[in-house]
């Protein structure tokens, strides 16, 4: 874990470093569904930015306006050109947090969105985590050092004064591809001693970290994973609710944001 | 099934339609580990482009050189930063496809690397395979539609003619992020009638669809995934045997292209 945390803690002093001592004017949410991003995209007003400078023929989507001073960056995936679902998954979310911190230049990234939660953990449905730590669980590589690369544990970066006016709960998030939890899976969320589990919060942290950029996690609970009900019933029955929470809260987060430097956040 | 194949065939219709008819004259190899782009990179030259239009900070390096009236594109996306070993895997591999190919505009894609082979499908140590389709196997998403997104099958661009000259074997390829295999991954690469397994091919596979750039795939078995030996053991042993035969393959590849239009291939 040393040489992890060493990389880590330099990439956020890096990251702190290169922030003047100006307020926040410029933020990159980053959602990957549709039914997510829609409440946010409507709360703010944001528009679809026709001339975005991403490339033809993506189905990727920035929404764009202003709120109080900051600029509000809102990038969604968009609908799969084959499939024509959700863009949803750490290729996509790698891709769109890639493409947006090079066109846009943001200050900060909040990837918001759904999560699976442990009760065991502490999680309930419809709970909103900050989240403190990223690791992927389906990335097993078991050769020395390649083991740890694969895991990817990365702090998030730390927002101890948002944490505490929003009472937010905080736990770490452990990120995959799939819906579903297999074995190996489990035993690699339990290791990454995850409360929360999505599908590109670990991707966005590493591209996020690859550029420089901090960013924080905010994740709202549609599903116990270790609870009664199949995952993709209880995500589908919960998802309208909690995406008007998920909305709340990311209000929440850019009014405590609004005319602060980053080291108050 | 019927929705994929309708995309598939209009993306490849889309990129075909695209080629004029010119000479291939660039080409881009995407290569995840030094130890599989060295051989390549020395065969043919290859100098490291140090001006490179990838932002700063990031550990990805272009090599780049002309063979006959082609120039040569090679990226690896070098060591990660945290960990210092080979950015292997899909978010790696979108990443540098996708920045790679908004840079250098190339005319085809080869995604060249080590893979596990399936003996039952008739892969042998050392075999190099042009692989005809890819799909992933750990991206399962138990949604009606997203399934199928998660599964994310492709055809590759056809290239009958150069799978005749080369008398290369051909199968489908199967991609995810961890090197062992766990019960249910097998049960997708079974599912995806793959007879090769690797980390990267359905990643740069996405992207080059997204971007409308034709991809070929050359995968070279390092080791057998259903074969007694484990496979991080087995893949360490023949790497370099294996990288060698692979550097050969790549050269009878470019010596093929070279002079042909894209539906010549």
């Amino acid at each position: 874990m040393a040489p992890h945390r060493e990389g880590s803690d330099a990439s956020v002093e890096a990251m702190v470093a290169q922030v003047e001592k100006h307020p926040i004017s410029s933020i990159l949410i980053i959602i990957a569904m549709q039914t997510e991003a829609l409440p946010v995209v409507n709360k703010f007003q944001l528009i679809e930015n026709p001339h975005s400078s991403f490339p033809k023929g993506v189905p990727w989507i920035h929404y764009h306006g202003a709120y109080k001073d900051i600029i509000i960056n809102l990038v969604w995936p968009g609908k799969d050109l084959t499939f024509g679902v959700d863009s949803v998954g750490t290729i996509s979310a790698s891709l769109v947090t890639y493409a947006s911190i090079r066109a846009l230049q943001p200050d900060l990234i909040i990837n918001a969105g759904t999560a699976g939660g442990f009760k065991e953990k502490g999680a309930a449905i419809g709970d909103v985590f900050l989240v403190s730590h990223v690791a992927f669980h389906d990335r097993r590589i078991p050769i020395p050092v390649f083991d740890l690369y694969g895991v990817g544990l990365r702090q998030t970066y730390s927002t101890p004064n948002l944490l505490k006016a929003l009472n937010l709960k905080t736990g770490k998030l452990s990120t995959g591809d799939s819906l579903d939890m297999s074995p190996h899976d489990e035993a690699s969320i339990a290791a990454n001693d995850a409360t929360v589990k999505d599908m590109e919060g670990a991707a966005v942290a590493y591209v996020a970290e690859l550029l420089k950029v901090p960013a924080i996690f905010v994740k709202a609970v549609t599903d116990i994973v270790d609870g009664e009900k199949p995952t993709a019933e209880e995500f589908l029955q919960n998802l309208a609710a909690v995406t008007a929470t998920l909305e709340e809260v990311v209000t929440q987060v850019i009014d405590f944001i609004s005319g602060k430097c980053l080291p108050e956040l």
